[in-house]
């Protein structure tokens, strides 16, 4: 065996911003400390700026899915009717998280690769008693894109708050959290923020606080009132992720510096590349409608388990790109853009593709994948 | 500016092994405590198993330049007849420290990108008193290999020690130590072996060590002897760079586990690829008669500096490689493959030449030089 370096091209965990890894070492710090209190409130300043909104945004220590159960058991009561977007594995998440908390969610389907078309969102909210819209911005399982902006909009003049979960939508797509009346939105460390997997965080409008005034679902680690008043202090209700919020402090310097509609579009040009190149190789994509910058599903050629793709990337290449989930295991592979990726990663990463599917006795011409992704690049670099 | 991670791509110092520059974090450790005695011994016994010899072998606290005049100030005596192989600025740099010491080299120089050829070499060892032979390897400032074998076979029966400088060789091209005849070998941390610069080693045959014990020549912190009987024990003379030998061991761990074979073949093939690319991107190889592994060097196009091409590798891409040195500069760059390289790096590295080209008006078909990449992978892949 050669030299093969470890590559992480999957939409979460995503590639670490080097001295945001590096600002981990910096961890023996106690969390009850003046020190720390300048840490925490700089990453809550700098998550407002990066997520382009003055109202609450609280830092939490778990993953996604942990700020997706407390915008649930905070802001809502027991049998409260809200519209569940499903479009893919995270939608079925929403699913479940409400029931499990005794909400009655209507569940607004999308067949997997495909949106929920917004104006279904618009109609069901126009009956009385809906109090809640839980959507994801990007579904990562598929790679489609909702039409946030509309659903927002429409949710305005309502009763329902809308709560998006923007785990791999922040920084792969514009989110006008105020503008659009986006009440609650969640995001994750490991996706566009470019640190490790342990870290969420979610920004809260006042409506979501009248909301939160009459909760009556059981909590207690997901206090986010309680969060909110201490994350004004430089503090967290119990014990902070030291390491990860020195790191995260770390990345949100650097997504300042190049300015978030760059960091958007990088993730877009990258996308863009990716389907252009796909499209050379005659591979199809897995929701051509509706795609989203955040990973790009790719379907196997006719007849080819994805994994063998899979396969192909980690054995040649060391190289871990993400399989389907679910019902979409085998069928699809998804090549991910969001965080820290750059063309030359692209290049790599479609020229792999390129051999691996030349292995398998697909007829592919050398480079011509490439040669796709390199003109996407010369269009944009000028 | 979209996100452009930096690359290093130059012949040393080159990328690290992640391990490796994780294990620096360790660093807080004594010298002169059993731990570290037993890594010590551990990184002397690891450097003879991957140089391949059971000769002594003594790692210094310098840069390869130190090891360089360590070999001249240990192992000869004023006005000493050698011979000096100058095929570049590194060849140069053995005539500077020969008579800096007041020996008194023969110069048997080569033009930039030109070996000497070995029965100058041989010729030159027939003649009286010729105490030694000083050549490179590899001549990283223009990336040709000379006939070291040739040169340690003819050497053997002579009076003369063959002194080499396989900084850039050791790693990318096979050197038999013993069986050649090669005398003093001299190696550098922050080339093959992955790590930052900071640390060079030698080996020692007998013959050399029956030179020094007539060497008249000042030294005081490059004592090689007491070096190697420090080294027995697992010491330094004086303070040793803890923190890069930590590394150093983490990284010889990794080049055991692969194997210098493969190790060697790794930047053979990343080498001829790169040769394959060039020519079909129709640019012209400095060094086509007797091409190392460790750096290939490219002419820029006709009427163009070279130094646009370093400029435009890292302006767009955040890629370090090398321009040209002295009077090269301007005229060639230059491309790594020794140490941590591996394919994916190379398929990108071409992609963008030829971008970088194409943006300066030179004719350039996209993905073609990245299909001669992936063609010398495949067949080497099956």
């Amino acid at each position: 065996m050669h030299i093969r370096k470890t590559r992480l091209l999957t939409p979460g965990p995503t590639p670490l911003y080097p001295p945001a890894l590096h600002a981990m070492m910096a961890a023996d710090i106690h969390h009850r400390t003046q020190d720390f209190v300048a840490v925490y409130k700089a990453v809550v300043a700098d998550l407002k700026e990066v997520m382009g909104t003055s109202w609450d945004v609280v830092p939490l220590a778990c993953s996604g899915t942990g700020a997706m159960e407390a915008s649930v058991s905070n802001f809502f009561r027991k049998g409260d009717r809200v519209v569940v977007l499903s479009a893919g594995k995270f939608g079925e998440r929403w699913v479940q998280i409400t029931q499990a908390y005794g909400l009655e969610p209507v569940v607004l389907s999308a067949e997997y690769g495909q949106a929920v078309p917004a104006d279904r969102v618009v109609e069901e909210l126009t009956k009385p008693g809906v109090r809640g819209v839980f959507l994801q911005a990007s579904e990562t399982s598929t790679g489609v894109m909702h039409d946030v902006e509309a659903i927002g909009r429409a949710a305005a003049d309502t009763e329902a708050i809308v709560v998006v979960d923007a785990i791999t939508g922040l920084g792969t797509m514009p989110l006008e959290i105020e503008g659009w009346g986006l009440d609650i939105v969640i995001g994750g460390s490991q996706k566009a923020f470019m640190i490790p997997p342990g870290l969420a965080f979610m920004s809260i409008s006042p409506k979501a606080w009248k909301h939160e005034e009459t909760s009556d679902l059981p909590h207690y680690y997901f206090s986010i009132r309680k969060e909110a008043a201490n994350a004004a202090k430089g503090q967290s209700n119990y014990t902070p992720s030291t390491a990860l919020l020195l790191s995260l402090a770390e990345a949100l310097r650097y997504m300042k510096s190049l300015g978030m509609d760059k960091f958007i579009e990088n993730a877009q040009l990258l996308a863009k590349a990716t389907r252009a190149a796909v499209s050379e190789l005659g591979l199809k994509l897995f929701a051509p409608d509706n795609p989203g910058a955040a990973v790009t599903a790719v379907r196997a050629p006719e007849g080819m388990d994805s994994g063998v793709i899979v396969k192909g990337f980690r054995d040649r290449f060391g190289a871990i790109i993400a399989n389907g989930q679910g019902s979409m295991k085998g069928k699809i592979f998804r090549i991910a853009h969001l965080g820290y990726f750059d063309f030359p990663d692209l290049f790599a990463v479609i020229a792999e593709l390129e051999l691996i599917l030349a292995s398998q006795g697909v007829p592919v011409e050398y480079g011509k994948g490439v040669a796709a992704v390199q003109r996407v690049y010369a269009e944009a670099a000028g």
